[in-house]
């Protein structure tokens, strides 16, 4: 281990200048949604130069948009590919997926930026722009570990299965197609922006639309009428009520520290036309959280049952019940049990690279993760550089030290896991 | 007394198909804010060849656009003219104002007319029509009062002023006008849809605007931001308390049937922008009454005092206070005394022609009648024909029996208010 550990710190460092510069690469490219062509492409090249199996596609058809967890706000993607790229072990080992999504959010107001958003520049070993956090960070750090294996003339016994996806922040439909495409594991690392610290569970979530009604009337006579205003904070009210009790029951200690584990957030509100007429409907849009391991159906019914309940708080409710639309972006949950042998390769590794112990959380938000282990059975656990805190906003960057040291971690995770074949 | 009722009722009979053909013109004029040139150039006509004294101007000008009490969601009045006739007395008599709007709201949707808007037509004793019960129905009665007068020789000796305004459905510039260009009398009749009953009494009214903050941070993490959408709950609360002890307080018997006298009513929310985050920003739109006899000042930093209140409740509200902003329109509230000369005359008129005592109440909405009453000395009570439940829905419409018993009530009013000259 000793020889292996001090190998690949010698080689990260080696190729610490030209690893930085790729990552500036990709992040030049403005990879929103809809624009991710020209960074797959690149992607794709590299890895075919790197002897990997490389597989570019446009996802689409009906197995794709009819399948129960697609979710996306479009159906063509073309500009849009996936890319896959194996390199294959020699056999008898365990094989592991390195998942990461090129799509970013958009750059928002461009004045907030100090530098242009897509940059790439580098300062105090910081790298700016969007999608340097969230993920391209973490990418080049999967890449980087592969890159570190092959120049010190490793070979793996399993296979490695490094996965650039799209579609990840509209709700997963990019790893979808992997899993559809047959893509599996016997685990997946997703270097999503965890602060360096392991969530082997990651928190799902999924949008609601509430409409909640009354009948109009004129604001000087507002008692012939029934406000929609009034009767949604009846909601809002009970919508608070349901997220206590779902919390209540969250025991599991990685969430010890959240006041509220897996939060219901209203976030938009909308109803009334008029200043002087009694308004008839409001519109309220969220966002719940789903539990790791907690099925999203049985989340919905408790959502349903929280609602159809109020006709007992209010007997307007019995006549005009609240209606729920499960509407927009969805992530599925994910869980890995803490004594998964992954988690153990991880922690070691992790201490001899950094001298500490990871901190093992669980992630207040969805990843990709969930849809691998629901879906392809491959235990997922996301680990990576940056900090949620600046992905999504303007100035994001990452610290360069972070995806180099994750590097080294994912290196030597791979010999644990996928084994060295000696032959 | 006898001989004038009998005398009236038969001369209202006999104009009775010309005016109802003349309500049907006035309906058919669609004179929408902006748009009462031609309905107000017809009346203008139809006064001069009565022999009043007519004005005819288009309002504007400094005094009235920077006067305290203009509201109007505009300041140019070309296409929308007042027209005021004055129909001198033989002088000793006490003078009065007939006081209409000629401006009507906006159609709506047509589909749901089952004749066209602005058709007059006449069905089963009701002439439908935008405008037809709010008010040009109960216009004619008035104008019908000074008609039957003429035609049966009367010369009274106080001065009619018959005054047909614009601007009424945004606040009242239209009057407030007149009264800049010196039109005041002894009282004012209003005749706005009151299905005949005496509002001696007009509940004003004024919008507000509030804005409501608080943090933004992602859903996931809500705990980390402030949710406006929930500060704005305790707001609408508020609200409701201050509406609770001001009606409280109402102890005027005119009041005594309405459950809330004079209602706070919030009519529009919004908030936030997308469901995943915690919403920083929430506005709140509505219609604050004022009570007759109340000084609109007084409702105002009663309002403002139950914002600043929220800083004890929540200390959040004081470091971000609630803005408060009054905005858009604005009826000041009118208030005549039970015992006013003019309230006996028009009860005993009442009894006279339709044989029962008048329903006395408080109007639940403002008319011209409060800036009458606060700026120019003029007494004003609101009696008509129409009902308000028609008016600015569609279909409205209005009963004709009801405005020739009203022409019939005021031309009796005219008679003893004004006295009758026997040179």
């Amino acid at each position: 281990m000793a020889n292996w550990q001090s190998l690949v710190h010698e080689q990260v460092q080696k190729e610490r200048e030209a690893a930085t510069a790729l990552l500036q690469e990709w992040v030049r490219h403005p990879s929103v949604s809809g624009a991710e062509y020209s960074i797959q492409e690149s992607i794709a090249k590299r890895l075919a130069s790197m002897g990997l199996d490389v597989d570019l596609w446009v996802m689409g058809g009906e197995e794709l948009i009819k399948h129960p967890y697609f979710v996306s706000p479009r159906q063509q993607f073309e500009g849009s590919p996936n890319v896959v790229g194996v390199w294959k072990g020699t056999g008898g080992g365990r094989s592991i997926i390195l998942n990461g999504h090129v799509d970013v959010v958009p750059a928002g107001d461009e004045a907030q930026w100090e530098q242009p958003p897509f940059s790439g520049e580098v300062l105090d070993g910081k790298l700016y722009g969007r999608g340097a956090t969230d993920m391209k960070g973490g990418n080049l750090s999967s890449l980087l570990a592969i890159q570190v294996l092959q120049a010190l003339g490793v070979k793996l016994k399993g296979d490695v299965i490094f996965q650039s996806v799209v579609e990840e922040e509209s709700g997963g439909a990019g790893t979808l197609s992997t899993i559809l495409r047959g893509y599996k594991a016997d685990a997946a690392l997703i270097p999503e922006p965890t602060n360096m610290k392991i969530f082997p569970k990651q928190q799902g979530s999924m949008w609601f639309r509430l409409l909640v009604k009354g009948r109009s009337a004129h604001g000087g006579t507002r008692y012939e009428g029934v406000s929609a205003i009034e009767k949604s904070l009846l909601v809002v009210q009970a919508i608070g009520q349901l997220e206590k009790v779902r919390n209540d029951r969250m025991t599991d200690p990685l969430y010890a520290k959240l006041p509220i584990p897996i939060p219901i957030n209203i976030g938009v509100i909308e109803g009334g036309k008029w200043p002087s007429s009694v308004a008839d409907l409001v519109k309220l849009e969220g966002r719940m959280g789903v539990a790791p391991g907690e099925q999203m159906e049985d989340a919905k019914a408790e959502m349903q049952a929280a609602l159809s309940a109020l006709a007992q708080i209010d007997p307007w409710f019995a006549e005009h019940p609240v209606e729920l639309e499960w509407y927009g972006a969805r992530w599925v949950p994910g869980a890995v049990e803490e004594d998964h042998p992954l988690m153990e390769i991880l922690h070691n590794q992790f201490v001899a690279i950094t001298g500490e112990r990871a901190v093992v959380e669980a992630s207040p938000w969805g990843t990709d993760g969930g849809l691998l282990t629901a879906l392809a059975d491959t235990p997922a656990i996301v680990v990576g550089p940056g900090v949620t805190q600046v992905a999504h906003y303007p100035n994001e960057y990452i610290e360069l030290d972070d995806v180099f040291r994750c590097a080294e971690i994912f290196a030597l995770t791979l010999i644990e896991w996928c084994g060295v074949s000696e032959s």
